[in-house]
């Protein structure tokens, strides 16, 4: 490394293991729930419920995202994003993160420097700390974040409680990171609004616990799409879901971006994934919490419906498929 | 995919996502932790100490392994053993492990098969199970773990409280994995007894709560060699250490192997990582507890010296270095 190479010019490798380490980790306030935070062999997070909630996902670069269409705040914030809203699905409040970040020799410190500030920022937007991580060489820039929960005494609301009769019922975004994916495929950069989207999903966090406390008798996060993603309730709870179409709401703004690609907006609404919005079905004949809107409700049978029809077309995502 | 194609000779991109995480997951037992096991959003581990310790490591193909010296169920088990060691080196027992699996397409799903087996052996030996996972594409094969365990009431042991005059000790295998790599590099397949440390070390689980019993003022996992992580206390700590040449143990088999490639066993016991042995600091004038071993004393001032005087050589391994 030459001595005019400047903190901000090296690559990981000048910068070496440790040193990256300490980039990341140094300056940064964890919360009181962080006993023990990054820099020894393992951190300590306080479970106060006697129970921790945790769940996995891998982001791979080329595969996941794209740096040529998102930054490395962004993909940092979507990294720990798509890990927070399985925790939401459960009824569980995030308290602390572990990243496991892979990277080529050749990768500059500024793609991780910024790839952990997008971090912290959507971490601390929940109030939770990057608690824990490694850093190793790898042929692609990789992000494997596990996502520590605390469910606050509330049981955890899985997918497998669905009863004939609940209401379904969706919080969030829906179709706006698909819309965003297909301005982004044919080479454009706006409407900002749809583009933002695929870059950053905005999960309705706090939409979970009240899920949760209101009694939802099933909850999943929509990562493959709605279609898709309310099929794999249907299975584990050996139900039926009848969507009503006249409850699908089409967002204007989408609308207009499909006409002008000439794709359907109610195609990305029903199996677009990546908005990571929450999907639950509560029991019927009560109000649903704040944030969500009803859009269907259980039947007797198997697999999901809209207006009692199947829906044509590619119903959601799955790897190396 | 061809009608004729079983479901042995399956590559992961045949198998599909689903089809792999069902494979991985299906008709393994859970340990009475596992409040809610693989196949939710999340899962959910009980912590009745009210606190969690979790550590992540990533093993990356080519990098940390070769399936060409390595089986797939050896490189399971290694990838789960580098993991609950750190555990133990807080002083805590393994209660579950979140999985993050990378691989190509191509890769042929007896491979993940064997891998799973593997890393459930490893975690069944202390009682932990899977609870959870995520398996992507990626372009090389790539394993991040996540363990996560309980301190069962104990004083999490640091790095950083070791004291002039506490006694140095370590428990565990040192210099058998660099030794075996030494043996792999130059095209041998024996002797087993270091290759096979190599392939999958075998860390002194239980040194590590019986350590925190007995009021260990520091302690840590060798993964980059004693010395070096011998360093990583002295400077959290703010202390000297200095081993004592007499006490460093050079096993009989090590010194044989050495002596046939021409190289020093003591450095492979002072300098090689991978063994995932303990070293830890304890108050002096009391028993070590079982398992241990003295190999010096912590000192005023700073760094690691062995009777006084700096090791000459490498000492550790970092990563892009």
């Amino acid at each position: 490394m030459g001595s005019d190479t400047s903190a901000q010019d090296q690559t990981v490798s000048e910068a070496g293991e440790f040193g990256l380490i300490q980039r990341v980790t140094s300056g940064r306030a964890q919360p009181a729930a962080t006993l023990l935070g990054p820099g020894d062999d393992a951190a300590v997070l306080a479970a106060s419920d006697g129970r921790v909630v945790a769940t996995t996902d891998v982001l791979v670069e080329q595969v996941h995202f794209r740096l040529a269409w998102s930054t490395p705040h962004q993909v940092g914030r979507k990294a720990v994003a798509v890990n927070l809203s399985d925790l939401a699905a459960m009824g569980a409040v995030p308290t602390g993160l572990l990243v496991g970040l892979g990277c080529p020799p050749e990768t500059p410190t500024s793609v991780i420097d910024e790839l952990s500030a997008g971090m912290w920022e959507e971490a601390q937007r929940v109030g939770a700390g990057l608690i824990g991580g490694d850093m190793v060489s790898a042929p692609a820039l990789t992000i494997s974040i596990t996502a520590l929960g605390d469910l606050q005494g509330r049981t955890p609301v899985t997918r497998s409680g669905a009863c004939p009769g609940d209401v379904v019922a969706v919080a969030g975004r829906l179709g706006w990171a698909a819309a965003g994916l297909a301005v982004l495929g044919r080479g454009f950069r706006s409407p900002v609004a749809v583009v933002g989207a695929q870059r950053v999903p905005e999960p309705p966090y706090a939409a979970g616990p009240l899920a949760a406390d209101a009694g939802a008798t099933s909850m999943i996060d929509t990562s493959d799409g709605l279609l898709a993603d309310l099929g794999h309730i249907a299975e584990a709870s050996q139900v039926g879901i009848d969507l009503r179409d006249e409850l699908i709401e089409v967002p204007q703004r989408l609308t207009e971006v499909a006409s002008a690609l000439g794709a359907d907006a109610r195609h990305w609404v029903l199996t677009g994934g990546e908005d990571q919005a929450l999907a639950a079905t509560f029991p019927p004949d009560q109000p649903l919490p704040e944030g969500w809107r009803a859009v269907g409700a259980v039947v007797e049978g198997s697999g999901v419906t809209v207006d009692g029809a199947t829906y044509e077309g590619s119903s959601g995502w799955e790897h190396w498929r």
